[in-house]
């Protein structure tokens, strides 16, 4: 079943410049523009600690039909340097959609934290990204190649594969196994524990908007999160922001002023029609969301090269919002370039590109349209966006010229029961004040074994980074607590065998 | 979404006459019989109490895939006679594999119970079973329309249903809903409540064998059982039984032989040939089987109209395996008209037919051949039937043959959690010590909200029949006990909305 294609030992870890996980962008006006290719990588290294070997599993394409009986080599990564064979756990990172590589060298808790849980750490790749094609080069041909790319069938994988590592590995069969995961992955990760309970014994779900379905949240959470980081990173930050819409319209609106807008934003590809300042707002919005989510306290390099707090220096250049058109449109173009522009060391600024060629934004966007439904709207008063209903109708129509499917707006809430997970247990579910997602997150407590920490001054999935000197306190409570939940579990399954 | 085709007030009861569900003939010897066609139905009269509405709900094909984009009318009875609209719970039958109006007047509980618990019953069929037929006529056409046939996709049509009558019912969505199911309707009722606990609160699950499958209980489990309930019920029988299958390959070796059999047994169509003594021992295998499911207190008529205590009365003519083939067999035949001929009424006997029409034969066949894979065996010592042991791969082999499908052996226990159960709560697993299937059930408390009902002188789900005057006291209690849950189930959820 198993075949060991190559073993890798990684001294350094190989990262590219990108956008995280999840972006807003599930709004139909942005759903073209995400599709476009990505391009752009930045090296960099991050740490000489990260081992592990590559090995390929055979899973089954189509677990819930036996018509298509054909299987796959499913990705995962494996290191058990510090795993105890008596009982040490399996820490097993439920792949999100994306290389697992680079999840799993943005994943610095599990690294930090194996020596002392004794622990095995396995990064399980989720189909249709990275290496892990169910049909090779043609599995996103079309939508009937695509017809295996759910959230379930994912589920299922690392289930399959869970079995099988206790089963082949000696004396990982009294392993008992955590599921973790950020954003998406930490959607997985908390599902993968309320469907496979008896695979699963605990789940630490981080950043995971498993609430940002249809009626379970309202659809403004997210961009008045967004804005809430910008207005207190700066005095006029979110007001100026809101007041550029408008300007890059009026600007926009003759060809003078679309070439000084390309020139002030260093762009790539001049604007040429004033019909593009649709695209082009959609790139600066996008910018805006990527910085919510990774506004750390710590210079990184997780989408982009970042000062500490990229968002109070972004803020520096957005102070003013009575300021003329062209002065302020100045001062977005210089709050830009601190995102994409950090090192110095871009030429230009390329619109159809805000994050990470590591994620799989198609594969991604079939899942939004299918069964990944999340209503995203803005309403300009609450946000600092334009105003944008939520109108599934033509997302629908939208999905179906795209991929040639329908989403279906209530599966997620049927299949994984929304907002009433009360008869689950030993989930985290953790969340950064910062993070927009975290309006979509579980963040109050429900049971005693349904655990919500907040990490207010967090931005996306923080505490499964690597700890660093800069680490406000928040987060190193949340890793320290997340933790001693992690032992209570092991020590339950060692007590209930 | 929802059509109301017909309105029924149905005053008497219309049931027919055959084998209960899940046969032992997942044995490869028995595939190719029960592919046969049933005739013969005897209508008889039960109640004049039930009465129901039918409905048609436009369920999704394919729930896990979106490529597969059509709807099936699924049919649902209900009766809403008791039901209190502030907060009386629904009581909802997860339909086997048969016609569900044959479930809904067999399950005499649900109807017993339904003023007490101020209840609202539903009913719901099973896909590709009745008239729920995602394709029509073309259902079991070939493999590619039945891949749709899978308990996944049954599950997930009873949530989408539950959901979608809860928000439709005006007061309904305040009511908590316990699944409740026999047999393979029980195991889909226990894993319902595993899948779907935000849309189950509690589930009684009745003679369900949920792990009867590969590696969890010995295979000759079920076989040993049949010969227990017939070794105490007559000095000899087990045992005369366990010489007959000699005495038939003795007596089948000559022409004259075989006229004699037919002619003792009163075969329809006479045996001609030699080999087809396979055939009929398999008959002969399988009413013992069934009169084992069925060997309730009173006369009854689930299967065939039957005196109490059936195998009791069959063993009068077991008495003896020490005389010779002709006059042993002259008292199976004797005995197996017990089952077959109580009421006198029957011309012949047809060894293609040992059960009811109402039973989906081939849609059973297809999911025993790709996810309810069930190994069975016998070794003619602990038990009475020919050895034989279980053949994973011939089974693989006949399942290629009849469906062009594989079966995936350890599924089940991957989906459904196997004998690590623990985590999940509110279930009742109830069992009769006399019942084969009882083998593969829960027969033990694991929790206190995972509780497990013996009943020891009770055959297939004879919890879920209604209460006669014949009732021991053991299925009395158990009854009393399964509404006291539920009642507390209810009550749980009241508090914990």
């Amino acid at each position: 079943m198993n075949a060991e294609i190559r073993a890798v030992t990684r001294p350094t870890f190989t990262g590219t410049v990108g956008v995280v996980l999840l972006l807003g962008c599930l709004r139909v006006l942005c759903l073209n523009t995400q599709l476009l290719p990505r391009q752009g990588a930045v090296t960099y290294t991050v740490s000489d600690s990260i081992s592990y070997k590559t090995y390929y599993f055979e899973q089954q394409i189509d677990h819930f039909g036996f018509l298509e009986n054909g299987t796959f080599k499913q990705r995962y990564l494996l290191n058990e340097q510090h795993w105890h064979i008596e009982g040490g756990p399996i820490l097993f990172y439920t792949g999100n959609e994306g290389d697992i590589t680079w999840f799993c060298n943005n994943t610095g808790f599990m690294w930090d934290v194996a020596e002392e849980l004794d622990a095995m750490l396995v990064f399980a790749e989720h189909r249709y990204y990275g290496e892990s094609m169910p049909f090779g080069q043609d599995s996103y041909s079309d939508a009937k190649h695509l017809n295996y790319l759910t959230s379930e069938q994912a589920l299922a994988d690392f289930a399959v594969l869970i079995k099988y590592l206790k089963e082949k590995i000696p004396g990982a069969q009294q392993s008992p196994v955590i599921a973790i995961g950020g954003s998406y992955g930490g959607m997985l990760a908390a599902w993968m524990r309320m469907k496979y309970p008896h695979i699963v014994v605990g789940a630490l779900a981080s950043s995971a908007p498993i609430w940002q379905f249809t009626g379970m949240v309202p659809c403004g959470v997210f961009y008045k999160i967004v804005t809430e980081d910008f207005n207190k990173s700066g005095v006029g930050c979110s007001e100026t922001i809101r007041r550029s819409w408008k300007a890059v319209d009026n600007i926009s609106s003759t060809d003078e002023g679309l070439e000084w807008l390309s020139r002030e934003f260093s762009l790539c590809s001049p604007l040429k029609r004033k019909e593009e300042a649709v695209g082009f707002k959609a790139w600066l919005q996008e910018t805006w969301v990527n910085l919510a989510m990774v506004d750390y306290p710590y210079e990184a390099n997780f989408l982009q090269p970042l000062p500490r707090w990229p968002i109070k220096v972004v803020c520096r250049y957005l102070t003013n919002s009575a300021v003329p058109d062209k002065p302020l449109l100045h001062g977005v173009a210089q709050a830009v370039k601190v995102y994409y522009n950090y090192t110095g060391s871009a030429q230009c600024l390329n619109i159809s590109q805000t994050a990470t060629g590591n994620l799989g934004y198609i594969g991604w966007f079939y899942q939004a349209c299918t069964e990944m439904v999340m209503p995203m709207c803005s309403d300009g008063v609450q946000d600092m966006f334009e105003p944008q209903t939520w109108d599934f109708a033509a997302f629908s129509e939208e999905c179906y010229a795209q991929f040639g499917v329908r989403p279906r707006a209530d599966w997620a809430g049927t299949a994984y029961g929304g907002k009433n997970i009360k008869d689950h247990s030993n989930i985290i579910f953790s969340n950064g004040g910062l993070d927009p997602w975290s309006g979509g997150g579980v963040t109050q407590t429900i049971s005693d074994s349904l655990v919500a920490i907040m990490i207010p001054d967090g931005a996306h999935h923080l505490d499964l980074r690597y700890n660093t000197n800069y680490d406000p306190q928040s987060v190193l409570d949340a890793r320290e607590l997340e933790v001693n939940y992690i032992k209570l579990w092991i020590k339950q399954a060692a007590k209930t065998p």
